[in-house]
């Protein structure tokens, strides 16, 4: 694994970081392709990777009751897939599946979580770029809260 | 304005900090109670002050086109209003009204910030704290969403 930390740059998450902390998460980080279909990760499993969507769409779908995974979101390019993976319990709170091919940035948790420790402003800037993503992510579904009524 | 920094223990987003940091913070927060049809501020502002809602409801109301302001959301005890305040470019996304007498600690959002950015640690932690809130607060509605269908 590890990617040329150029290919970084091109992601907002990373942007703000300088070269140093640039090329030390390249380093557990790996440019992906899955083909339709593919299951990224299930609700409930401990987190193992984030997955920052570069090209395509993908699938949020959670168990309810006794039924099985319904689709209850869908993200496109600039989502993080599997931001629960940034708070304890560190685990992911959906299941998400591409709905088409897929290119990704894969990144390791273990990894970024130990980087966001000990290097306290990374941690900041990342968390930073998460949380401007879920205001986002709230604020469309408000708006679409309106929309259905 | 300041609080006896024992108050600040009730709120879970400052819970985790030590007597030292939760002191500091209490220097900029004030418990405050509002009637209700109270709005806390508006879609578009500048944030001066985040709210920790300790008991009562907000409603959460949105301009849409030329229609005045409409409810998309409630929230409850537990609950923050304004966590946008802790992004660039730091402004209110929402109109928050109280829809009954309303009981909130009150926290200055640039001392908080300069806080924040001084002793990055706590900045962290308040940081993993509204991801949590934002992050179940996407749950709801994303159950939501399945329930509507």
């Amino acid at each position: 694994m590890a990617v040329d930390y150029t290919l970084l740059k091109d992601f907002p998450c990373f942007g703000d970081l300088n070269e140093a902390e640039q090329k030390a998460i390249a380093e557990f980080s790996t440019a992906e392709c899955f083909p339709e279909g593919y299951t990224f990760f299930r609700e409930g499993e401990a987190a193992q990777k984030i997955y920052l969507l570069a090209n395509g769409e993908v699938e949020v779908l959670f168990s309810i009751g006794d039924e099985g995974p319904v689709r209850v979101d869908t993200l496109g390019p600039g989502e993080i897939l599997g931001c629960a993976a940034l708070v304890p319990p560190h685990k992911y709170t959906a299941t998400m599946r591409a709905l088409g091919e897929v290119e990704v940035l894969a990144v390791d948790v273990p990894a970024l979580l130990k980087l966001m420790q000990d290097d306290c402003p990374v941690g900041f800037a990342i968390q930073q770029y998460a949380m401007r993503l879920m205001l986002d992510r709230i604020l469309d579904f408000r708006l679409g809260a309106r929309v259905a009524e």
